[in-house]
């Protein structure tokens, strides 16, 4: 893997106006800087330098305590003249890289996988591959500012902002050669943009397509927040998502991440507070009046909502954890047995349904606890096979149809239903799986 | 990996009494020259070469069949003058090795593990590398057949039967040079032995420790019905086997899966079959007399027993499956959630205990299923840390204190006993995985 540089030297006009250092400003918690060089080191790269220019002490401050934390060696470079353009800022790195390396810009986002697919490329002699996007229609670019490209195969042959008939969109993400980096100094180059052009007019200026990876310019801090929400919105849905979690919870659940993230908000607090709420939920399913059992029924699906939130902001705040996945999905199992155990006490106690309620609560314990037991081989095997879901009968629809149950006041009804439907899935999964 | 040549020309005379082909006689239910072959494609060997002899016809035909289902490229060669001894049937392989490969004889069993260690050696030039057994109590040895060697540093300096003062044992795996493979026909060497001899004299063949490592001799019929049950023995022990698998279910499984293996049993019919049992006990326990529910804690003890079956003889034939796996242990759920339920029964219709049996069976039953869903996570994470398990609280305790239980007519304190015991290991395992 490649070393890399990161420029990090612009002031960021949009937005000092609201006192904020750029390469510090938090996006959905984790300062920019900060979210490039975890991306840098999760993809392995081991050594990054940093271009400083305003605020050089803070950022560089900033950088080396990342960098210890992330495991790579940093090297903070500050580039006098950083006001003639990101070029110029570049250019204070040279001589510091002997083979090819990326260069990002601290305030654009980029997808792991895209600068990782980017690190493979091979540039040309003494020149340079840019990732291009070439879906013009993205969410997020501001046409009045972007730098578009024209591209001939895989050829550069125009660049700048405003370009008439473009072909993509410059992402801000460089493949450079160390010959490269020498020229922006050797000839006073001011801008990335400049030096692209110089070196395409030779062949020497490489496209790579980017399209379909996430990356973003967060240049303005309007930007900034519907990029929070894009980004949640993306990292959020898992693939074997249920189709109440897919319609439902997480709509709602990206708005709580982004709270919770905010304030600072630990996942494991939140998985804490999900089971804490079904608790409760439990104790009020327990309960006998109606109204009881129907708000027992709708804080048993808020839990439901919350519990996806652990996992969000885990991964936007890269505090993503085996443990932390496991204790979630124990205490899920905890809730569920809770859950189910209240409704079977409420049809025997305050429903007098006797025998039939203690056989199918048995029944409907046992099923959705040996659903999730099977839910872990099934959704490998789902995922080998590359086969999509139809309708993934889960813990969102299980706890859906509890929260309809309680409104109706149903609880046999449910119990029967949940003991017949997760049996019969099960048998269904040990089939399909073993054909 | 290298290729291999396995010696399986021989009459083996002390068998042929019996009427059988050597390399065809079934060891564990499958043939001496398909276990090896079997053993050496699953470490990665790709090419083998069989020397044939006495009924060549047969084993030839038998290796083409094996290695077309192992996906592994079979040359069976006929050595002519077989009856000269194994040298001379290694002797017609001379030519068709450029590398050094794997020697061994078809009549010996090797753990896989020890044939992948013995591959990576580097044998010396136009030598040879013996796997030497020092360990001299080997359970397996006939003193009065086995070939002895002494060693001096890793230099092979004599061997022989009845050699005094050995320091270790022949194993009848080698790494052979294709040189000294050459030697043996131009000298007309007779014996592999007599090839370690002249090799030992130049300074060329030399010993590799293979001690702590199964391998067995299986000249005699007697010691092949032997070594059967320490083969079984050794590989039937799982790492995360409780004190009742270890010390009750596994002494007698082992010895029930040598008579399933006899009649061709297949794995996932014991898995069918114990959990068959598992029903008919629960049938069984939550009926009203004593005597049916002591009858139905004996079969569901030796349902336990049977369910340790499948796996031993999976891994004994060569047939595991994940698939296979994954089935025993969700019907092991199952059989769990069948026992409990039954005993909650049992406590709530013909012992009147009323609500307290509900709360008591709901809660064990959740206590027992949870308990093995968080087992999986559990059990890798002691092994990532090489921790050994003081008493693992696993199905084999639960199955064994529900039987005691039903010996004595007591399901509350089952019922009791499984939650609290239960519930307090799973916020246990949480506990400690965190720390």
């Amino acid at each position: 893997m490649p070393d890399a540089l990161i420029l990090a030297a612009g002031r960021g006009d949009r937005m000092r106006d609201q006192g904020l250092i750029k390469p510090l400003v938090p996006f959905l918690g984790v300062p920019l800087l900060e979210r490039a060089m975890t991306v840098l080191a999760r993809i392995g790269v081991r050594r990054i330098v940093v271009a400083t220019g305003w605020q050089a002490e803070a950022v560089s401050e900033a950088a080396r305590r990342y960098g210890a934390r992330l495991g790579v060696e940093v090297e903070p470079v500050y580039a006098p003249d950083w006001e003639r353009g990101n070029g110029a800022s570049a250019a204070a790195a040279a001589g510091r890289f002997d083979r090819p390396f990326l260069l990002v810009m601290c305030d654009h986002l980029f997808e792991p996988e895209m600068l990782a697919k980017l690190a493979e490329q091979t540039p040309p002699a003494r020149g340079l591959v840019l990732a291009v996007d070439r879906n013009l229609s993205h969410p997020l670019v501001d046409w009045d500012d972007v730098t578009c490209v024209r591209v001939e195969g895989a050829a550069i042959r125009a660049i700048g902002k405003g370009l008439p008939n473009p072909d993509g969109f410059d992402t801000g993400a460089f493949l450079l050669t160390p010959e490269a980096l020498a020229r922006l100094k050797e000839e006073r180059i001011p801008s990335m943009t400049e030096l692209v052009r110089r070196l395409a007019e030779e062949g020497r200026a490489q496209a790579w397509d980017a399209s379909g990876y996430f990356w973003a310019d967060l240049d303005r801090p309007d930007l900034l927040q519907r990029a929070e929400a894009l980004w949640l919105a993306k990292i959020a849905g898992k693939a074997h998502d249920g189709p109440v979690s897919r319609r439902l919870n997480r709509p709602i659940s990206v708005r709580l991440s982004r709270w919770f993230i905010r304030h600072r908000i630990r996942p494991m607090q939140i998985t804490w507070l999900a089971f804490a709420m079904s608790v409760v939920a439990a104790l009020f399913v327990a309960m006998p009046p109606w109204w009881a059992i129907a708000f027992g029924g709708i804080l048993a699906q808020l839990a439901s909502i919350v519990d996806g939130c652990d996992g969000e902001v885990a991964r936007a705040t890269y505090q993503e954890s085996d443990y932390g996945g496991w204790v979630d999905a124990v205490l899920d199992r905890y809730a569920d047995a809770l859950l189910l155990g209240a409704m079977c006490w409420h049809a025997l106690v305050h429903e007098m349904a006797g025998m039939s309620a203690v056989a199918a609560g048995l029944a409907a314990l046992s099923g959705a606890l040996i659903n999730s037991y099977t839910a872990d081989k099934y959704d490998g095997w789902m995922r080998k096979h590359q086969k999509a879901y139809r309708f993934r009968l889960g813990r969102d629809v299980r706890v859906f149809a509890f929260f309809l149950a309680c409104l109706l006041d149903a609880p046999m009804a449910l119990l029967v239903l949940t003991a017949a439907v997760m049996h019969l899935e099960n048998l269904r999964r040990l089939w399909v799986v073993g054909r």
